[in-house]
């Protein structure tokens, strides 16, 4: 178990003349390596360290933890000189485990979502009794046991599971093995209870399904529009607007997605819900069902897409743009008259006037007319820090056409 | 009454050869005077005629209704050449209470809101049997006689009452004259269940202190954060925020607002709601008061400011940014640690990036840290045109501090 890194012990980072120290103050909660007097003696600061974080004057900023491999070589995680140790853990754990607990009846969401509740590229997921941690940056892979600990203690879960699948951890040096860390990994998907739906997670099967409680409040949303509805859910995952949907009174719902495992689960959440004989699932490309649906001459009420990140990054926002207005340009012709289409976006790279801007343009090549009724974006227990702009990705659109 | 326009009798308007037929294919809903060959013959069209547009080479964009004196001088009614009747009326009306059925379980409900429900310049707020009906255009005052026959045709209200107070009549060159158009106005403030809470709507007092729907989602967000806490909800109005606190099961909740007749219907609905002995209300200058509060040291875990237009055009936007900033500056200190706090605007000249801006710049200057954890916009019975950006003027922030 790595011990727990005091103040008094650590080294010290220090800006350029030039950096925006300012900016810091004012809440920029990382440091790139070109702000950062980047001498031979930070470049060797081992990946996941504690360190102060001063100004060209000397003056400290905070304590950040350091990764000089990293793209971000210093997060911000704390505006004071602390010691990170499980106190300091557990005092963030607990405030935000307090606005979740405000949020929600049961212990079903994000715990933890990163820099926006004070643990700089930590997401922690929780399923009842069980927690799963990203650990998607150097300090807490680092400090992951410890965590491990803090969680326990603040939220009384049993299970504990690292999961090392998070993008970023590439990045950032660090490997993509799974560790239990504390209890055992549930053997069957876990049943969640959601808008009044049941959905399986499952968190360590072979095919790592998972569960995503970020578009929570359009499921809400998708399923006050769904009563006495027919509804498609294209790219539908483990079935998230469809049993929402059913939940809310469909009439009937479809899950169109490319992963058997998905649909499987999906299937099993609907027979959980005793809605089995209302739904039905379609394996296959996202795009090809929609065409197959079209020529089909079928008709929904309510049509959803909330498709993979189109573009997750710069480089693909024109290539991703594109794809999205092919969904809004498929969707369209299945929406009944005066029905509703729901376009998702989860791209960082493609902004909610871009998105608009293609589902627009693709739903106009359909020869259809749109208001836009609700503008959805991730929910409350995905809070945003102001100062990354980035950090709100996920759009949901809810057109009435 | 007036009587319905028929195509074939109608005047034409066309477009300036270098004018954008394409925007207006495409879906935007008003043509300037710029865009169009205004002849001595199209300068006589009296305001309110329905007419056809046509582009430069004469083939027809749709059918219009035209006002010579106003900024816009034809707004588009429909994209075909259509008759403008009671039953084109009818099944503009009956699309849209369509989408309210839909929403909401009880007839209390914005039920046209113009451009975005085919209905150009004109507001229709559902009160149960009572509709108000706010013709800002002058093709709707013409047409009034025959819309309240639609409306009552249509909804089954036994009242219809015209209210002429709406900022855009003048620029119509339209009266303020308010009107009993069928049926009979209330005697009393009408109760309106919102999120658990009770409104009093007051329709037709001296004060015409009315009642807003479209920060009903807003107030459910903020009622889920008021268990057990003590909530203060500035610029109050008839206790918006505060009442739906209560629903929530907040502890206490405080509303300010300048009006007397406003802050005592907010204690008429806390009244019927049994929820008295948890509602106090002071009378006052808003800016006044929140100083005020941090004098006697007060604190709320939940704080909400829910101020007037401060930037209404674009003239007013840097001095409504200031006023904006300063709101947040006040009220942030009056933040419990951990709390939330919930600034809102509607401005149409201040943007989501500028409003929240300053709104951080004042939390800054306070001394205190956000995080944001939602954002929210009028509820789906303000439905959105996508090709009027400024049709989505009510931003609704969400922070923890």
């Amino acid at each position: 178990m790595t011990a727990p890194v005091f103040a008094s012990e650590r080294p010290v980072l220090r800006l350029k003349p030039k950096a925006n120290a300012r900016a810091i103050r004012r809440g920029a909660p990382w440091v790139f390596e070109n702000e950062l007097v980047m001498d031979r003696r930070s470049r060797k600061i081992a990946p996941g360290t504690i360190a102060t974080l001063e100004d060209n004057e000397h003056t400290p900023l905070g304590t950040v933890a350091v990764n000089p491999n990293s793209k971000i070589v210093a997060r911000m995680l704390d505006r004071e000189l602390v010691d990170i140790d499980q106190t300091w853990l557990e005092t963030k754990i607990a405030k935000a485990l307090a606005l979740r607990e405000r949020l929600y009846d049961a212990p079903f969401y994000r715990l933890i979502h990163a820099e926006s509740d004070g643990l700089p590229g930590v997401i922690v997921d929780r399923f009842g009794d069980t927690l799963v941690v990203q650990p998607n940056a150097a300090w807490a892979d680092a400090l992951i046991e410890v965590m491990a600990d803090a969680l326990v203690n603040v939220t009384g879960a049993a299970n504990v599971l690292k999961n090392s699948g998070g993008r970023g951890r590439a990045l950032e040096g660090l490997d993509d093995q799974d560790v239990v860390l504390r209890g055992s990994a549930p053997e069957a998907p876990v049943p969640v209870q959601m808008n009044g739906a049941t959905y399986m997670a499952d968190l360590t099967g072979g095919q790592k399904t998972g569960l995503f409680y970020d578009q929570r409040e359009n499921h809400a949303f998708a399923a006050r529009l769904a009563q006495g509805a027919n509804v498609v859910d294209v790219f539908s995952h483990v079935g998230g607007f469809a049993l929402a949907s059913l939940a809310g009174g469909a009439a009937s719902a479809l899950s169109v997605d490319g992963s058997a495992p998905a649909l499987a689960l999906a299937e099993e959440g609907a027979s959980q819900m005793g809605a089995s004989g209302r739904f039905e699932t379609r394996q296959g490309d996202a795009f090809a069902t929609l065409e197959a649906l079209a020529e089909e001459g079928k008709k929904f009420e309510v049509v959803i897409c909330d498709p993979p990140a189109f573009a997750p990054n710069k480089p693909a926002l024109d290539k991703g743009l594109r794809a999205y207005e092919r969904v809004a340009r498929l969707a369209a012709p299945l929406v009944a008259e005066d029905g509703y289409l729901v376009l998702c976006s989860c791209s960082h790279a493609a902004d909610l006037n871009a998105f608009t801007g293609a589902c627009l343009r693709g739903i106009g090549r359909a020869g259809r007319w749109a208001t836009l009724i609700h503008t959805g974006a991730a929910g409350p227990d995905h809070p945003l820090l102001p100062q990354l702009a980035e950090s709100g990705y996920l759009k949901a659109l809810f057109f009435r056409l």
